[in-house]
């Protein structure tokens, strides 16, 4: 019998180099929002979204490739950039055919800590995409790393709850030991049936809604809404 | 009306920076098993646990008090220590009056960072003395850290289960906002019925159970059955 490939779930990017990077697909998950921002760009047409560590890169990759430039700080929009980090500024009667350049707190942050450290593959995940995200995974039969951006280095619910999502659609086509994943398949199976009030306990629920975001973050755990899958290709994500 | 204190849970020994050490309690909680053998061993009569880091200090602060030397690395008894990591070795009729020193993979580690970052109290705590943790927390009203140990900087289950015993038990005298919490809480009420069964799919468990350990394992995550809190105080873990 072929051997299962392995699928490890990480908390924090500051946990990254315990695992074995070099050797897995990793999924960056940052569901609220910069992954769920991008999935719906791609659905809604832009030919590519650049995710960049900078501001200051953000500004100078938008106007060499005169792209859209997009970017939030603790939630909020920075300025100097023309847009958000909100998946609905991004509606296909805006974005499609433009290219999107984007920095983010958390996700965009750990994209390129997978991307050092060699990552064989890298792919983004969050709710909206959550089917083509799976489709992808059981059919590799490679190493995966469900990678959660978390807020700050901290431990958050949404990205673990995505994580948990994934488990229990794919886990059996992989060797699933590591007791973080087992952790965010209970977590999933716990709250899938009452996700809408139960996000609400969360202090990234708590944080972005004091500015107005309830709908932006009830959107951003609905499933497949903007399914397609953001693979990370000559420096962009883009949908093969 | 007063403010209520705030309690966080740590989910590894790597993210301790990212909390308000000094202004805190910290709770060292080393499930399987340094915390459960320190608060096991002073319950049976040991005048103190010293922990520490190192094998050689080990051995060496053990000849100099004429005391039992002990420790732990990956699960198993160190070559030129006396005794393991395991509560079983230290029944009243072997350690009453003596001194333990102690280290270990995990557990002892935090435990010194927590002190370098000046936590304001170190305490130690595990299923065997639940209730005496949750006494002292709850009338203190002071900041709490539970500071689970994890495996190496990885998360693990057991650490997490009994973080989440002492929130479901103390919260209503604590301001708990962060999502480590609110995940700990609730993988506690999941489990808190089936814990000696749940604990069995844990990444440790496999681990330890393989050097025939699930009696030690069981015993560990058994509620109040060396119910004394260990609290650090010049250099050694003693009961006041």
């Amino acid at each position: 019998m072929q051997q299962k490939p392995v699928l490890h779930t990480l908390l924090s990017p500051r946990l990254l180099d315990l695992y074995e990077v070099n050797d897995s697909i990793v999924v960056i998950i940052d569901v609220f929002r910069a992954t769920s921002t991008i999935t719906t760009a791609l659905y809604n047409g832009a030919e590519k979204v650049i995710p960049v560590s900078g501001v200051e890169d953000c500004i100078a990759i938008g106007k060499k490739l005169n792209a859209v430039t997009a970017g939030e700080r603790d939630g909020k929009i920075i300025e100097g950039l023309q847009h958000g980090n909100s998946p609905a500024e991004y509606p296909r009667s805006f974005i499609e055919g433009k290219t999107l350049v984007l920095t983010t707190t958390n996700g965009t942050k750990l994209l390129h800590m997978a991307l050092d450290r060699g990552a064989s593959e890298v792919i983004t995940g969050s709710f909206p995409n959550l089917s083509s995200v799976c489709e992808h995974l059981a059919t590799l039969n490679k190493n995966v790393i469900l990678g959660c951006s978390a807020w700050k280095d901290r431990f958050n619910m949404e990205d673990t709850l995505f994580a948990g999502a994934v488990i229990s659609k794919i886990k059996k086509y992989f060797t699933v030991h590591c007791d973080s994943s087992l952790m965010a398949n209970d977590m999933y199976q716990l709250h899938c049936n009452n996700i809408y009030s139960f996000i609400r306990k969360t202090t990234h629920w708590h944080r972005l809604a004091s500015y107005g975001l309830e709908k932006d973050l009830e959107y951003c755990v609905t499933a497949d809404v903007a399914n397609v899958l953001p693979q990370y290709y000559d420096g962009a994500l883009i949908v093969k």
